[in-house]
């Protein structure tokens, strides 16, 4: 019992300051490169009115899967499991104030109710990069630009990870020409969905199941279509934009309703990580779907969890290093020591180290120990000797090196460094 | 219907751009002043197990202000209403890893289920800094030091703001000198906190009402307690360290029962704005509460809501920035030109020039208003004439002026312009 309370809820992490720091990385890296590409950051509440997921038609959201509550005053309340209704409403409320194209980004953290298992929490932070008024299939390209500039950004090499791209479009003219009834439609969506995910006997058979007369025809259709002029076109634009690594897969189609354009998903080219990254795509119902004018849109969402898993799999993970730059240990409990110590603090900060004291007055080795601890690299000893000479010993916990120095030389000495 | 779905949950903010922009400066002055202090940044989620808080005595949260809810596998969760029941269960966990003095700060989203009004929201963004293993006065001292260090920064003056102190120490050791019972402790605090809200009178007949015949002795003791001894020798302490705008007010009390010794609320001096920005404290007793070894913490916390307020009175909100600072408007639709848009963006943002490219194709007057309304400062203007003669229009759009340059030597114009 007094255990159990020193757990988190299940399927959520702490970010104790090491994972935080990843975090931290991984969301700064993103929000530089969207910044980059001309887009403006916003968020919302996790908390949202259910209504807000009643109106629209995926499946994947109006399930089991969604933290829905009833709050004190009645209302139904859900929390986000995605980020795209959120900033769809937040566009839809103020379009006439709101400059097109709008490029928009955030990294909210999103909430799932599933089995936690590797890559699939209950809760992830997710960035959502948005471009609405993208009329046009440039938007297309800026947006894998994009996608492909973070990844490269997170250190990646071209042949880690590649593009697969589809049309849902393409795949809609398809139904058309077959004229497969609205609810095969949808069937057929979802088994390309997880084409990649069962065997190719269990693949033909439900297919057989849902278009029967149609399938042969279907499939030869399909197999045909990732040499289509426009994906084809498309390729190779991104190509001629430096974007190399680009695959058509027919079996790209996303699991919501509101895509209507290009759709795509990246993956990890090492084969222990068969996953897709990410995605995203054209969504042109969208506004429609909240009852809306609808607003031409393209936009991807990309996850912490499966990212992290990409970069560790690459040691791209960047080492934990503490904001902290100095401790200083006091080697007396004396007055004049602690008002030095809160004098040297502040001389320091002003000039842009960050500093901690430590007042335990506890014998040095294990001040020293616990600075190591908590990742400081430095620390400033402080005792009656150096109060009177005003010299200083400054040592590098890292490797044990000291140097002397007077107050003025330590900012600077500490900036040098090559650690910094 | 329609209308309704594009608003919030009730009691929670959408940031928009130029609201994110403010929360962002916020958060981002309070982390580089607790950085500078030596304090590691830390979060963990919203979702919290109620058991959490249930082994807590204060009256505060166990309460109708908590948002609870029972999750699909029936447990209970807890969106959580403060900060410090988390960060201690994550200190007490790790305790045997972390080193001590532990500096940790999160600015993380609390939520409280109430009325919403005015400063009063059900979810906001608040500042926790808190000290572990603070087993003298000195930590008390450096953490008002922090506080008043993270005024100054928002750009308020020593006038602008007091620091109210008191000790709960102080006030327990009265109790005990005057025999009062547990209960009409809780009562007497619980009083003392709403003196500054309630009238004279008011007071005066509830403290009857709870002491009794103690009522006098313990008003005279109370009236004597500002001029204890060990308030004023912190009050001077302070001063030394170069924070004047201290008060000693025996109403301090803060609402937790698990403050110990030193509590204070840094209050604007506004007559108009007469609430207190926030508080904190010593709360040795924190860890006990959650059934564990005790370790000595003194800690505060910060709401964005109430300090918003505060700066907006006193002109202190910085103006908004868009992120991106210069919008690439094509004159014509040609694939030429969008070629050119895409190798000028590209040029220009690794040259950390953050660049949005309209793809609009509209009339020019209608994209330099697009691109006003998105407060991007600069617009380029793409035609066949600029990628002849390589020479390109560089517009300031706050001022309309226009300059003709090559395009190297667009991003360091930018970047020398008087508005960055």
């Amino acid at each position: 019992m007094k255990k159990q309370i020193l757990e988190s809820y299940k399927g959520v992490r702490d970010f104790y300051p090491e994972d935080q720091f990843v975090l931290d990385y991984i969301k700064e890296t993103m929000s530089r490169a969207c910044e980059s590409f001309g887009f403006e950051k916003y968020n919302a509440s996790v908390l949202e009115p259910a209504e807000l997921y009643e109106s629209k038609t995926s499946e994947e959201i109006v399930n089991e899967q969604t933290y829905i509550f009833e709050d004190r005053g009645g209302r139904k309340v859900v929390l986000r499991p995605e980020m795209t209704p959120t900033v769809a409403r937040m566009v839809a409320k103020r379009r006439r104030e709101l400059g097109f194209p709008l490029r928009l980004y955030s990294i909210p953290n999103v909430f799932r109710y599933e089995r936690p298992q590797k890559g699939r929490l209950r809760e992830h932070w997710q960035l959502n990069a948005d471009i609405f008024g993208a009329d046009n299939k440039n938007y297309e390209l800026e947006l894998l630009l994009l996608a492909h500039k973070i990844m490269l950004d997170f250190g990646a090499k071209e042949e880690d990870f590649v593009i697969k791209i589809n049309s849902r479009k393409v795949l809609e003219d398809l139904f058309d020409k077959l004229n497969i009834p609205p609810l095969a439609r949808a069937s057929t969506l979802r088994l390309l969905d997880r084409k990649n995910k069962i065997g190719k006997e269990e693949f033909d058979e439900s297919l057989l199941h849902i278009l029967g007369n149609e399938t042969e025809e279907f499939k030869e259709h399909l197999a045909s279509l990732e040499d289509s002029g426009e994906l084809q076109e498309f390729k190779e634009s991104l190509a001629k934009l430096g974007v190399k690594n680009v695959q058509i897969d027919s079996s790209i189609v996303r699991g919501f309703d509101y895509y209507t354009g290009l759709v795509f998903e990246v993956y990890d080219t090492n084969p222990e990580n068969p996953r897709a990254l990410f995605g995203g795509g054209r969504y042109d119902k969208l506004m429609e779907s909240l009852g809306q004018e609808p607003i031409k849109t393209v936009g991807f969402g990309m996850g912490d969890v499966s990212l992290r898993e990409f970069l560790e799999l690459r040691n791209l993970v960047p080492k934990y290093k503490a904001a902290t730059e100095l401790a200083i240990l006091i080697l007396e409990e004396r007055d004049s020591l602690i008002q030095k110590a809160f004098e040297l603090a502040a001389l320091l900060r002003r000039q842009d180290i960050n500093v901690a004291i430590n007042f335990s007055f506890a014998k040095l080795d294990k001040q020293i120990k616990n600075s190591k601890k908590l990742n400081i690299p430095f620390a400033l000893l402080l005792g009656e000797k150096e109060l009177e000479s005003g010299r200083y010993t400054l040592k590098n916990l890292q490797n044990s090196d000291t140097v002397e120095l007077t107050e003025d030389e330590i900012a600077s000495y500490i900036f040098e460094s090559e650690i910094m």
